[in-house]
């Protein structure tokens, strides 16, 4: 599924709900933020190692399934309301990284 | 394209690098963090009409989709690193919001 | 009381419960984000006008003093981690914005 | 110097600009994720010892002092606009951890 499918799947759920007029770009991304929080607290205080570790506890995995998830749908939205289009803006930047840092460079 | 490809893409462009030994979880969510500030730069002082209005300049949009673009970029490379789905994991999520808020039902 | 106060209390505070194994400059990080991202959800889907009036309410009003304590508190940490005067650097700082920005000067 | 000092002079500095109209709690909110991002730019890449040792190069401490007392600055102003005393906040929420976390109590 497309990036684009994924965020006609979200503009629909929002629209169902009348919830259009909370979506300004400040309140998106400051909501990207809040989901980026809850994401971090799984990490804030276990190693590398033990993050990893706990993706083999099945609970543990879908709370940070969903807290992935939650960044990525208010990231999408906020693409939608800007009207860029975060494929394309996406492959753009990689392109231009990889022209940034040439194979066989310097990092 | 799908979530899966652009994955796909970011994998095979690290692996030239040979830039994994830095793709820690944690590693990750902190630039996830870092250019989630990127992105907030541009609507700092900004009013949302002022944002909306700023994307038809095509310097600040092209910096405006930069932003975005890392900001997706670190969150497939973190989904990667812990064997997350994420384009399972978002389907997923949105199918539990629609259970979790009906439409008609209460906010 | 003074930020080197507050700091000799959450030094204290942590030693009594040997907690200095976790705070890592990256842990601490980390954490001021989880409690920013905390902060920020009072903040999410109101307009200023009701962030300010939710101020009122006595709950809603202890919540968001817990909130931006916790990043003070995680802030101060990371500074003393990386054995950074707080108060100094913020005092220098400031004088620094006044010359970069001098009064009736352009924005 | 105590926090309510540093308030003064942050808010008098801001009155001399006429910048309070931009002082929303979503603007400063935002000021403080992005300032929070360009503090973590400096740990994105680096291990713990890394960033520790890195405190030993002057100017790299100077941009690390800068970023946390930027980060500090915003989250006074904050307080500041949402009428409430950081300091006294911050030592309520550190009488509340110790009544949560007592010494020799489990973790």
């Amino acid at each position: 599924m497309s990036l684009r499918e994924i965020e006609g799947e979200l503009v629909r759920f929002r629209d169902e709900r009348d919830w259009k007029r909370y979506h300004t770009p400040k309140n998106l991304a400051i909501s990207i933020a809040v989901e980026l929080g809850e994401l971090l607290e799984h990490f804030q205080w276990r190693e590398n190692e033990e993050i990893l570790a706990s993706m083999n506890d099945p609970a543990e995995r879908e709370n940070v399934e969903d807290e992935l998830a939650d960044v990525l749908i208010y990231l999408v939205l906020l693409a939608h309301e800007l009207g860029i289009d975060l494929e394309k803006a996406a492959l753009k930047k990689i392109a231009k990284n990889a022209r940034k840092y040439p194979v066989g460079g310097r990092e």
